[in-house]
């Protein structure tokens, strides 16, 4: 049986949450693991910035129970000890859904770290069947290879993806995008799935939506741009641009279309950095936003004016970007919310 | 304003639990703190049992994190960590409550470790605020000593408390008994507090109700008795028989009143150990009930039999309940019920 039959579908991120889940960083899957005590800094500035706003709970590996109370003072945090090979839980988390009663699911995507990139997953490929087992919601689990940072839904039956990613070869070379998109219907009860062509260029993630494109509202999405047209960026973003002025959503509404610009070009070891304000995530009450500093405090100041403007009742909690996005993500990577609703 | 004023009551504890917090044991206040190891596995085996049927929450000292992992196999737990000075969190944890719309709320009683006879209890009196701030329930202050342990309640305006500990000098000599009344009444919104006399002989905790008597449904008692005269307890399960059976609950009925038979007397180093069958705890869907063992053995089967025939729908989980004993308390002692209801 599948969700949509059930009633079950993916709520959009800003409604309310029940709480925020977390994986602790690991240091042997680590890019860099000589900075594993500053990235655990930073990830600690992160969990308790969410938990101004909501309850956080930590998946943390149990080896790793000793470090907790040193890296993290705040009292409001829970921990869950359950074996993982790397953290960004948005992307080997469960994607919770709610049905019409208010009844929590949860679909247990396949998980391959990336496409493949980084040895081993075995841990990670279970670890959002053993969240929904803690949790205590129906599992689903779904024949795809995916990340839940490479979708964002509107809540009302619209979804945006990436081609680069969710039909690279590295994740389901067996399936067309006629059967991925089926899956997609059935397992997160969208009907309308607008597909944007690329991601933020270097992204190792093979072009996440989540460093590009966000909804911020039914039939309203906010879309990083660049002007700079010797960047690769500035083409993709064009590319997007076009699709999504030209598209309608689930509900037949053309989208209105809100830009905020990317931040200058920042490497790290000749590689290029992916650095968006898009990785924000939407907590009860606020958002929690990295922002970037030096170079990047022009645009900073104007991301963080935009978004203060596009939700005037949510407190813009701004984090330092620059502390764990060595390792590939941010603040929306290392995220999954489980939505309100009833966990029996 | 009082939570009775805002319709907030004291659900039954066998009302559908959201969860169940208990505290990890503190070394250094045990009265045996050689038996710390054994303690902690007697913990483990408890939460575990607990875990079975619903999420528990364990909050542990910040310099415990360690050993949690070696003591607790099971994934399904979460841990806060929050500085304490010792364990039991019924008795100095908060006291939930739930009014008509499904709010959550809970009490926050003064704690003084059992009347003074333990200290430090600076941590503990802080605990149970801490509690509440971490679930973003409101939090009432209580202005009286009391421990969750010494009282019970129906669910439907009756509570049964004994003299022996709320009105104990050690507690809140400056109150009266009617005002101690008043503020039950105001705090839990019963409307008829049901006066035993004393508890278990010998139990440090100045007469606790859970160890000698509870409701097992609206109008209907369970109350431990012994029948050898020679045993303290004797005379003080007749007085209290006696004032059940005259008493009229807060719905004007005559109360029906179950008895279950203590089990043989036990002493560790000349103490008596305060064994109850009814400091079991009500679970969703089950009751975790401690067992003795040994000579007991005749009288732990009487109790599950007893209590499979009350709760037909329930699985009778026993424990070992010499496990933690000697430190005081046992199932009901170590765990706080958060009931269902809205966090937010």
């Amino acid at each position: 049986m599948y969700p949509q039959y059930l009633n079950y579908k993916m709520p959009a991120e800003w409604t309310t949450h029940a709480r925020t889940f977390i994986s602790w960083p690991v240091q042997d899957s680590m890019c860099y693991p000589e900075d594993y005590e500053n990235v655990c800094r930073g990830y600690a500035e992160i969990i308790q910035a969410v938990a101004e706003f909501e309850p956080v709970t930590v998946v943390v590996n149990p080896d790793a129970a000793d470090m907790l109370p040193h890296f993290i003072k705040n009292k409001n945090i829970e921990y869950l000890f359950i074996e993982h090979n790397d953290a960004w839980l948005r992307d080997n988390g469960p994607t919770f859904l709610v049905n019409d009663e208010g009844d929590l699911s949860g679909v247990n995507w396949h998980f391959n770290a990336w496409g493949g990139k980084y040895t081993p997953w075995d841990l990670d490929e279970e670890l959002a069947s053993k969240i929904l087992e803690h949790t205590r919601v129906r599992c689903f689990d779904a024949p795809l290879v995916m990340e839940g940072g490479s979708i964002h839904v509107d809540g009302e039956g619209t979804m945006i993806t990436t081609e680069e990613c969710l039909l690279n070869r590295n994740r389901n070379p067996e399936l067309s995008k006629e059967q991925i998109e089926d899956y997609l219907r059935k397992y997160l009860s969208v009907n309308k799935i607008i597909w944007l062509k690329k991601g933020l260029h270097g992204d190792e993630t093979d072009g996440h939506v989540d460093n590009v494109a966000c909804f911020v509202a039914p039939g309203k999405i906010l879309l990083q741009v660049c002007d700079d047209s010797s960047d690769e960026n500035c083409s993709n973003t064009r590319e997007n641009l076009k699709i999504l002025s030209e598209v309608s959503d689930a509900q037949g509404r053309k989208l209105e279309i809100i830009t905020i610009q990317q931040p200058p070009l920042r490497t790290y070891n000749d590689r290029r950095l992916t650095l968006s304000y898009l990785n924000f995530y939407f907590v009860n009450g606020g958002i929690i936003l990295p922002i970037f500093g030096g170079e990047a405090e022009t645009t900073d100041q104007m991301a963080i004016r935009k978004l203060s403007e596009i939700f005037p009742e949510r407190r813009i909690r701004t984090v330092n970007g620059m502390a764990i996005i060595r390792e590939g993500g941010n603040v929306h990577c290392m995220t999954q919310q489980m939505p309100a609703g009833r966990e029996k």
